[in-house]
């Protein structure tokens, strides 16, 4: 796989990733069962099982280690549960060599075999070609496929997302924000018998659902008055940049599994994706959600949604709009009941300077290694921490995805391909060699340009 | 507690009730550990389990039982249940004699602690005379009060629901029916990433959320078309009837925990209770439900709602409406999510003749055991079995409730009172008594006439 282009440096190394595939698959194996869901509570002791994993495994490979407590946050229902801590792992301090900074995450989303998993989500199983499990692309296997690319380095004594298409490379210059929403509509504190009760009361679910309801219009579109106020103008030029980009509007619908999207072309679909702020409402929690019937009038109930915001819409304006909005539509409903709007996550939308000295190091290390450009791309879905590294090191943050499209992130049967595993380990390395190469290039022009 | 109007042989028998108190209420503490709810299919054994004790306890009494075979029934998945059996047990013979024939259940609604439960909801524990657990009230206690009550008519070698306020006994002549919807929307296989496909698909989630929300307004009326097209009108006459019923307004409302209820007096609260209809929302299936954030869009949910129908609402129609409604306001979303719409349960209303003897009998009876005349009243929730014993036997049918309002049933804390599970086992000796006078009286009385 690896292109003509290869030094001979780069082949000794991609030939030692090749030999060690099934150590660095016996690692994602070990990993992936580890069930380090952040979500539910009960696992979180999973989770910092998960960080002490990595950390030990940042120290075999030689580097200083420190794991960092964050101390602890708030449940709704007022429990305080610690949070995992933070790895700070540090390998080389060489002021002369350029530094290079990777962040990913090893806690997973909840996975269940009956959510409709072909196979264990915790067990590592290869079929036909496709690695499955929970974590297995989000966040794992990249994470790890930087760890194994460094320990080749180490190994040889030389010395981290998704593409947007299955088969094409890809870099990431942004992400949207995530603003979580919780509406939580409650009329007593016990549940009461639809018999009983039905006909009489303002029921909290009826509250919520319309609620809910008067949220996005059928098209789309965010109805909360002002939200779109803030977002960054389109520019003919912005438009252009997403003509030229390789996307399979009928590839990623099959991989979503949905019938029709809501716009037809590839731009719409990309811009509403990336640059345009949308809408989900995820479920709700103490209504009844089992299978079979109830005849219950739950007493509280909690909307949960999000709004993927871009740049830039300010979260504390988007909060506000959103309360005076629910706000407004509740109180025409002259309901009894108590309403609480509440916003337990907000994170900001990244958006990074394409003509970065990293992103020139990615472009040939892809190039190297699959052998084409890879396109530029943002990300839909949220990665906080690339907008706060960019605010805090004031340097250009870069996503360098080894996924793929339809790897199932987040969903039922998430896998990474063991091509993509391996040929990811072998980018990873190749940019090393990069930056290192960009890095005494640039040092070399500047010592010219001083020198002038 | 007896009234003075009791005699020595109505004496005897409420002070044998008294000394057994706490075998009665051991009993009842066997019966609530069993956890026989009959919901969730995994616990079908232990409903299957209750009905054997049942049947055994019958048995011991004299009593000739069968177990009968229902079969089974399909759940929403697909897979078969079996349905538990029903225990027809039968005690003496005597066609001189008159027949009662009692019905009662044994199955529960679920129950968990953490739903907000104080006391393990399957250990009968007394606190301040009230006796809590699930199927304490509804329907353990009342079933086994009748089986008290012919114990000790045994014992002695002689031979049921809830009141309407917390402390005046009541008879019941009607129920509302009840009609179970489901409401599947459905974009695909499998749960997407709200990154990477919010805003540009139609969420399956957003579809349901506007279909349940076009079904009743925020005063409660049902906006489906057509729905009270078959609603008996109210007569002037039955109007004075709701009139004349002891109801305490502020109580029901503290035992229901709300702070307004959508109507204001008595008669209009019992109206939109008994004789017209309700609908419910339950819940969802298949979104996310748990506490905490999870950023998904569901590919599948399944919205729950119910009917409380009335005479002479017709289960056929009705559904009918249900569909053409919600298909109506579908098809102008242009969705390309598949509905399915379905009436997994559907249970008629039912209304009795208040004139027939067993309604005379109980009367007498709580009059002895009570002291005062009950209230005459309907139940807004559904005893499906009602309807159909009164289609089948062509008799009249009657429910003699001996939990109170507050008790909780299909709710958290669900209790009965120690006070009403002993009285009401006296009031269901001294209708035995009462029956068979009111039988020899009839008896005799047609005999003088047939000789005339």
């Amino acid at each position: 796989m690896s292109s003509s282009s290869a030094s001979a440096l780069e082949i000794e190394i991609f030939q030692y990733i090749d030999a060690h595939q099934s150590d660095f698959i016996e690692n994602l194996k070990e990993w992936v069962a580890v069930e380090s869901d952040s979500v539910q509570p009960d696992l979180r002791k999973e989770v910092v099982r998960m960080m002490a994993l990595a950390a030990d495994r940042l120290a075999a490979l030689g580097a200083t280690v420190n794991l960092v407590n964050l101390g602890s946050h708030q449940l709704p229902d007022g429990q305080d549960l610690p949070l995992p801590p933070v790895i700070l792992g540090e390998l080389g301090k060489d002021p002369q060599n350029p530094t290079i900074c990777f962040y990913g995450h090893v806690d997973v989303q909840p996975a269940k075999k009956e959510d409709g998993w072909n196979t264990d989500p915790y067990t590592l199983t290869e079929i036909n070609g496709n690695l499955y499990g929970r974590g297995a692309t989000d966040n794992k296997g990249p994470v790890l496929a930087w760890i194994n690319a460094v320990e080749t380095f180490r190994a040889l004594k030389l010395v981290g997302n998704l593409w947007l298409s299955n088969k094409k490379p890809a870099l990431t210059y942004g992400s949207r924000g995530n603003a979580c929403f919780s509406v939580e509509v409650e009329c007593g504190n016990k549940d009461l018998h639809s018999g009983t009760f039905g006909g009489i009361i303002h029921e909290p679910l009826m509250d919520l659902i319309a609620l809910l309801d008067s949220l996005v219009d059928p098209t789309g579109r965010i109805l909360i008055p002002g939200i779109y106020d803030s977002v960054a103008v389109l520019t003919e030029e912005e438009r252009k940049l997403y003509e030229s980009i390789e996307f399979d509007l009928e590839e990623h619908k099959n991989n979503s599994g949905v019938k029709k999207f809501l716009f037809g072309t590839k731009e719409e679909i990309l811009l509403h994706l990336w640059r345009y702020p949308s809408l989900s409402i995820h479920g709700i929690e103490g209504a009844f959600h089992e299978p079979g019937i109830k005849t219950v009038i739950p007493a509280k109930v909690i909307g949960k949604f999000s709004i993927r915001q871009v740049p830039h819409m300010d979260l504390s304006v988007v909060k506000q709009q959103v309360v005076e909005h629910l706000e407004g539509v509740f109180s025409k409903r002259n309901s009894p009941n108590k309403l609480k709007v509440s916003m337990p996550l907000g994170a900001k939308p990244w958006l990074a300077d394409v003509n970065d000295l990293s992103y020139k190091a990615a472009r040939r290390a892809i190039k190297t290694v699959f052998g084409e450009d890879p396109d530029f791309i943002r990300d839909g879905s949220t990665i906080p921490v690339a907008r706060m590294f960019q605010t805090i090191t004031q340097k250009s943050v870069m996503m360098l995805p080894i996924g793929a499209a339809d790897d199932g992130e987040h969903s039922q049967n998430e896998k990474i391909s063991r091509h993509n595993y391996i040929e990811g380990t072998k980018l990873f390395a190749a940019f090393f060699l990069e930056i290192s190469k960009l890095h005494r290039h640039l040092h070399e022009t500047s010592h010219t340009e001083t020198n002038n």
